[in-house]
């Protein structure tokens, strides 16, 4: 077996334990919360944790992008929901083609959005479509449960296509507002007669009050298989539940207070999600990441008693967002006890469109 | 021929007219002030570019990362200059493969770097080593002109190495303090009856400077061939020699004064440059790229006189920094007068080792 330091850098490592750990919780609390589970692949990328959340209990899993579940269908996968707006003809054409070969159902939320869906559809195997509800993200969605009704009605007005729910990104932390929100609609449309076989909302911020989701039946979750220091500092895990870490190694050593490392933007991004810095090394908590180049990370290492790292040592760093890093990356380095068990490709990496 | 309206979204658009007469005017501007030029290909990815250059008078190109060299290696490019510290066996051992069919050159700031290059090279061809120097970035390079010449004669006295000049790549602005840097430091060497070949210099935020880069024999810019919004604020170019757009899609208009687009941070990336919003739309000056979500684009179109862009149009956006954004994308594709002349893959994307 390969021990990691012999891996070249930049690399992503996916500590297996960790990761399956994160799977296992997540489906018992939903379980718990009489929730179904929908996870969204768009963490990992990869069919293999998409299969192994299914495995646990997941219901199927969510997509961001039509080449996402186009991959997740080649890899064998039956039930997806993509939660995007599908518009104009070269798009509406690969989802019917999917729709032909799996379940896969998708949001709106306008009439335009719906009058291609049904243009494509009429006709064909009908496609399930849930209206997306802007709860307090200040995104995409209707902005009212009327608007959701006026929607849905549309919906179920339009050939091809069958009305199938509500579907809401909550913003972080506000999942009250949005069981509140998700509660007035679904009291509405029961006034008016129409079933909401599905209300699904989702986020790992707040995945730990998916059980105060109110009306929701369904849960999706993405971070949540890796973790990473926005999650940490958002509540919902601890730095020893984050199953990715960005490998780097120390390149220069200029001053005492500073080390450069050989991860950059395009090792870690330049996401900050209101953080300060560039993400945590647990081996040297007090080594700041204070600004990235595209290759070069600098690191402050004043604070460090012992110096910090050495030029060629190699450092783990928990990014501050996840999802972003395995997108930049055409492999990542699945690792259990310090040994590398296996190096995959990123499945679903770079389908942008 | 496709127009390029036809594409799925979000791409990437390179007019070729922009980007080729950016290289002309950049190696006129170089021929003028008496400087070689060796373009950096981190921007585009792309041989033809790199070969492009060379055609029009460039030296040779600047990569930096291996995975880069050996791409435009393969791709028949004979001469650059490798601007990383090169640490580790396994980097090193490619290094030493890449020797062996090309012109490569790399630079060294710490006498662990240039011991590792020396027991790698010691007894084969000789590697061409040049001393990075911090002269205001704040990154890599030693710390002054005397720690230059002390390099200098390690690397001199190392076997299996060449000291072939100064390496540094400057603060944005401060081209003045890199000169100036330079020349304490050309002046110490010549004292210590030590030639210096090579003295380089670069960065497309100050190029039109180059003329007043003093002892500087080379320069090495990047972004210069496709220009973004950042180098634009840098006063380096205007929107017109903007060459590299993201076509988005309009997916999504909640309220009269929001509009979604399919392009987040997995197209436009979330680097900021000290900017605020996320890109330029050329067709609606008005509006503001607010937020990025992965997959999702923020726009405030309230102060589009004609309420900006409506659902399902198609919008060229230039992004605050291109470099990264051809990371991110497998293909772009290759333009001329609204016309798509070919598609083709970003050959050194994701080569991040």
């Amino acid at each position: 077996m390969t021990v990691i330091t012999e891996l070249d850098t930049p690399a992503v490592l996916i500590d297996l334990d960790r990761a399956e750990a994160n799977l296992r919780k997540a489906q018992a609390f939903a379980d718990g919360a009489g929730l179904k589970l929908r996870p969204h692949i768009k963490t990992h990328k990869l069919p293999r944790f998409a299969q192994a959340a299914i495995d646990l209990g997941a219901v199927g899993i969510t997509v961001q992008k039509l080449g996402e579940a186009e991959v997740m269908a080649d890899a064998g996968i039956t039930d997806m929901l993509l939660t995007f707006n599908i518009i104009g003809a070269a798009k509406l054409q690969r989802l019917r083609a999917l729709n032909e070969r799996v379940t896969i159902r998708v949001v709106a939320d306008s009439a335009e959005c719906v009058a291609g869906l049904s243009a494509t559809f009429a006709g064909g195997k009908p496609l399930g479509v849930l209206v997306e509800c802007d709860t307090g993200m200040g995104r995409c969605g209707v902005q009212s449960p009327g608007a959701a009704l006026a929607l849905a009605q549309t919906i179920i007005a339009s050939p091809g296509l069958e009305f199938f729910g509500l579907m809401t990104y909550p913003a972080a932390g506000k999942y009250k507002a949005a069981a509140q929100w998700l509660a007035e609609a679904k009291a509405l449309f029961e006034a008016s007669g129409i079933a909401v076989p599905i209300i699904t909302t989702g986020g790992t911020p707040d995945i730990w009050h998916a059980d105060e989701a109110g009306v929701a039946t369904e849960y999706r979750p993405g971070t949540y298989i890796y973790m990473d220091r926005s999650q940490v500092a958002a509540g919902a895990a601890s730095y020893d539940d984050c199953a990715l870490t960005v490998l780097a190694t120390v390149v220069s050593h200029p001053t005492p207070g500073r080390a450069i490392i050989d991860a950059g933007s395009k090792a870690l991004t330049s996401d900050l999600l209101g953080l300060v810095g560039h993400g945590y090394i647990p081996a040297y908590p007090d080594a700041k990441i204070v600004g990235l180049s595209e290759e070069h990370g600098t690191l402050d290492v004043s604070g460090c008693a012992d110096g910090g790292p050495v030029i060629g040592e190699q450092i783990a760093i928990i990014p501050n967002h996840c999802c972003p890093v395995t997108n930049l990356f055409d492999h990542v380095h699945l690792v259990r006890g310090g040994q590398l068990v296996e190096t995959v490709a990123v499945a679903a990496r770079g389908r942008v469109d």
